[in-house]
Order: structure tokens, then sequence, then C-alpha cells
């Protein structure tokens, strides 16, 4: 019987959001989010687990080369939202609340659409280093 | 078909504690356990990780807010052992042995009745960055 | 003859921040600041270490009390930048670039007010894990 | 009802690696497994982490004693492979290509048959800080 | 002019201890220490990095061979200290106050004496990886 | 009085090595070197932390473009030492042991001429998380 590996990358981006749902008053947004409500924005070094799950190739050894997908996740992640106002300069959040829990579906979607169906996908966010969040759980 | 997300919390605490069966001889408890067996007590800085598993909220984009969970976990777990003797000072430990097996169920336990059911929840207690342990696994 | 002790304590905060120099052109900030120039911001989670140097006091076994100093920094520097923009919601960034360097000297002049002469101060800042600055150097 | 708990493990080893199949000629190998396909070798200190999952004994508190996995660890993994050069010196990957994938279940493997069969096992691997495999996924 | 270079070992043991000076009524010692009083004691992972400074011998390319300084600091340091409670298990500490500030001089007058009169030492100590100190300064 | 700033950039190479005397006996290398002698190499992922010390320019608020000390680093260093064997792939180490201490001084000698002789310069090389070096100490 084979057996699944999986095989994680690790990477990075920073990033300027701030929480906040259009359709309430600024009063119930305040109490909800709190500071992270700040209508100026604040930020975060988000650290990026992408996990893919499915069986080596016997011939290379990989079960995907970590560097396709590093360059992946550079291209469909890294240049959409590195150095980005998340909601400002995002076409995805422009009307979706950015908190971790979405930001993590969003760029799992991303991901998706390119890695193979034959491989499961997994992605861990690191908000900081005690907040963090994985989808799917 | 809604998937689930996973939300983590990272803590820490520090407590004294020694591994010891008061049902055995002084000589079968340093046989099993060592210098873990010290009479005098040694510690450790814990480090804990609670990840709790559900479908985000659509209006607020949180699943839980880390505020609540990390407030819940100061008052049922810091404020119950952190710069404790897990062995003299708590009533958890005073007939279970603390080692990281039990001391990671007892923080389920004291955790579970206080998120709601239709959430999972798992707990990670790093007695040291290298020695960690998973409940349930 | 006595010999100084060192002792240190880690903190940290979240931030938006853009870099900038208001009298240049758009193009030479452009140039210049790449895309830390974003004109809608861009965060990090910044790491915060304070040294602070001097001769522990021999009843207490403390050269500074811990808590006193993470209080003051709480104060002085956390209450003041944690989840801000950097640029819009402090005085101290209004006609200042917030490069690592200007932050890290703010912290330290802000900080420098409130510790006795007799103690010597240093602050270091991680804008990421792999860049960071140290002030007095 | 019982509920399992899992106990984690963490040790390290260096060691030197090329990646190459011997199948192919050194154009392809080169084109594959890029500047990995180096002849001369190159190098990692990897990180290993091995879960063991089961039901701790009640009378000791313990899965499994640290101290009797540490040891089996040594023993089976790091005497075979710390400070060697992984297609040269060991058995194991005279003709296996050492890519993480491989590596990590060659370690299973040399594990799981000095864990009871009752004990659920799990290794993962870091071959950098931002690169690493898991097996079984 | 030649210039000096420094190597660093980092070891890590685990110990109880409590703050408390034997001339002050329970009560100052409760006012000045809070919760580290706690007379049955609490715990740490200290992580303990040795620097050391000197001239490379030119044969071996070594300043000090890292297994060396590893052997010292587990015979002079980690057997001492390591699974004990500093109060009651060491001579040390019998009539010093078990602080960081403390614990690292001892630590560096313990070593001192056996590195050579050539080479430079300091010592670093985690308390927590937010709480640390360093001697000399 | 003006003050002088540090900024730090870390980066990380990864490469095989032999520690060895090519004047000495094999038997007097295999003493004194242990198994880092072996003939065969085995290897790192060496971390390296550059710092430079001088005064940040007032305009832009920078000591130094963090992007060019990147840059500078990746074509004088990890251009030369990533996925190499120091001992075999490069000129500096042909006739030079590469020991920690070696080659965190060669890492600087490398540098220190692309840097302007106003900034101060020192280089810290991980060879694992337990063991490194600083040069100049």
């Amino acid at each position: 019987m084979k057996v699944k590996t999986a095989v994680f990358r690790k990477e990075h981006f920073n990033a300027a959001h701030r929480l906040n749902n259009p359709n309430w008053s600024s009063e119930r947004n305040k109490e909800v989010f709190g500071k992270c409500n700040n209508p100026n924005y604040h930020g975060h070094n988000y650290e990026l687990v992408v996990k893919v799950v499915g069986y080596p190739d016997e011939e290379t050894g990989y079960l995907m080369d970590m560097k396709i997908l590093s360059d992946l996740i550079k291209e469909k992640i890294l240049d959409r939202f590195d150095h980005m106002n998340l909601n400002l300069d995002t076409q995805e959040f422009k009307n979706l609340n950015p908190t971790a829990e979405n930001i993590v579906k969003v760029i799992y979607d991303l991901l998706r659409t390119d890695i193979i169906a034959d491989l499961d996908l997994k992605v861990t966010l690191y908000e900081t280093e005690r907040n963090y969040v994985e989808y799917p759980a």
C-alpha cells in the first residue's frame, strides 16, 4: 500500500491592513475589532507555510520541486500581497475583511488552481508568532 | 461544502514540578523518572499552543476572537499554573503525576468546558524546545 | 573591581509605515525606497530588545526589575506605536522618515529619560527576522 | 472512550549529500536538480521531529519515556547519518536519491521496527528552516 | 595587526528556584519579588550562551574546540544545575538569591578558572525568551 | 555629539566541508577533528549575519540600503559558497581549513573591500544553532 508524504515550503510577506466590516457603524467596528480597526492601518510580517501532500515521483524522489513551489508562491501570493495595503491595494480584500482566517482561505484558493488535483493542499499563516491560522483545518 | 479553519494561540507559563508516583518506592521512582524525580523539584518554561477548529463567522471574519481566546487561556490556565509548583500548589496535580502527557490533558479539560461544543479543540504543550506533547493526537 | 552586568527585555508591536522623504519628488522617493514607498502603507511585526547595563543591587540581586522595565516599555513605546500607522498616527514620525534606523533612535530617546543616568541603554529593533538595527552601535 | 495523546522528540544531525539519478545523463540530472546536483556535494543541518501516538501509561503518566525515544533516535538515525555523506557513507542511499522525501521515509522505516505496533509514528524532517517534509502525511 | 575572533556555544538546563532575601520579612520579599517569591518554587528552561574570545590557532583553525567547550560547560554547569532546585540543591545559591543576574555571574566564575587567561569570556543566560542577562556587559 | 547606529542583515547558504590539515597525518587529523574529518564530507546550513556600523544619512534615514547590502552578500558570498563543497569547489579553502573561525574571516575580508571605509563591519556565522563565531570579536 502506498503512503502519502507531505512537503512544506515557508515564505513571508509584509503588509498593512485594518479589520473593518463596511456594513457596520464605526462604533460597532471599534467595539468588535478594537485597535485592529485603526482607520490608518497597522501591519504584520506574515509567515506563510504551504503544505502539499501526495506520492513522491520514483525517478526524481521529489513530491514537488521546492523551487517550483517557491516560484509559484512568489508569483501568486508574494507579488500580490508583499508590501501592500491589503484593504486598499488588492482586489481580494476590497470587500472582504482581511482577518487571518479570510487571508489564509484566499491564499489557499489562489494556489489551489495551480497545483494539480492529485495533490492535497493546506496553508498555515502566521500573523504573529503567537497568532496563526490553518486552512483547511 | 463548507470547510473548517483552525486558529492557534500560543501562550507560556513557568512552573516547578517533579515526576513521582506516590504508590511506588523512592527507588522505583528514581529508576523510572531519573533526575526528573529530584525531591526538591526542577522547572520549565512551558509553551502552550491552543488550536480551535470551526467555521469563521461571515460578518466578522473571525473563527474566534484571539483576544477572547487569550483571555480564556490566561484565566483558566496561566493564573492557575504560572510561577506555581505543580505538585504542591495545584489541585489538579495533587494526585496526578505532572508529566507533559498529563498536563496537556488537564489543560484540554480545563479549556474544553469554556469553548462551545461546535468548535474542536487541540492543545500542544512544549516542556522544552525538543520535548513536546499534543492532546488529542 | 566591580564589573557591569546587562539585562535584556524583549517586547513587540505591530505597525504600518511607508518610507518617504516629503522634500523629494514621488519619482525620487519611489527610486530610493522602492516598494517600501507604497503610498497606502505596508507593515511589520517589530520585535524590540531593550538592554540596560549597570551594577546589580546587592540586596535584591536585581539590576533592574524586569517587570518595571517591561511596564516602562509598554507605557512609553507600545502604547504609542502598537497597532498604529507610524506616519499618520504618531507625533514622532510626522516629519521623520520611519526607517528602522530612525525608529530605533526615537525609541532610545523615549526610554532614556526614564532610566536613571547610572544605567547604560541600548536598543535593538527587528523589522523582520532578517533586517534589524541597534542604537547606539 | 479513551483518547490518544502524541509525544514529540526533536533531534538534529549534519550531513552532506547531492541529488542525482544514476540512470540519467549528467545533463538531465543538472537540469532537474540544479545546484543540488553539485558533484562535490553540499550539506545541511537536518532537524528531525519524531511523533509517537498512543495511550499514556496510567502508572507512569508516560506515553513513552523521552529518554528511551531520544536514545533510539540516536542509535538508529544519528549514529548512522550524523557527519556522514549520505550518498557515499550510507547503505540506505547507495541507490536511492537522498531527497528530503526519501530521507524521511528511510528514517520512518528505520524507527518503525523498534517502536511497538500499538504506537503510531510520524516523522518530520527539516532540510532548511523553509523546506521540510513529513511521512506519513 | 592580529584581530580577535569569538566563538559561541549554546547549552541549556532546567531548574527550579525562588527569589528570596532571607534577611527580609516575607511581606517585603513578596512585595519585591511578587510571584517569583512563591515558597514552593517555580522553574525555567535556562538557555546558556558562552562566548570565548581570542586568536584562532593557525594549525587547527580553531580558537577553541567546541567539543572541549561543550564538555566543560557540561561538567562545570549542567551537571551542577540541570534538574536541580537552585536554592536547595546547590552550594552556590544557599546564601545568594538566584536572580538571573546572580546566576550568570556564578556561571562566569565557575567557567573562568578553567579557560586560559589569554581568552576573554562572556556569558549570556536566557531565563525566558523575553528576559535575559549578560556578564560581563 | 553624533552616535553611531548598526544595521544587520541575515542570509544563509548550505555547503559541504571537512576539517583537515593537509600537513598532518590522517591519524592526527582524525584525533583533532573527530567526525568533522570524515573524508567524504558532511555539511551545514550556515546562517550569516552581517553588521554594518556608521551614521545614517539624514535625507534617507538609511545607514545603508538593506537591498544593496543583501545584493552584495549574495554576489560576494552566496554565489561563491551556496551549495558548494568548501574544500573542493572554492579558491578560498583550497589551502585553508574551513573551520567556522576561518570561514567567518574569509567572509569578512570578501565583504570589507566593497563597503566604504567609514563603515565598520562585523560578521557572525552560525554553523549550527548551538555553534557560532564572530569576527572581529
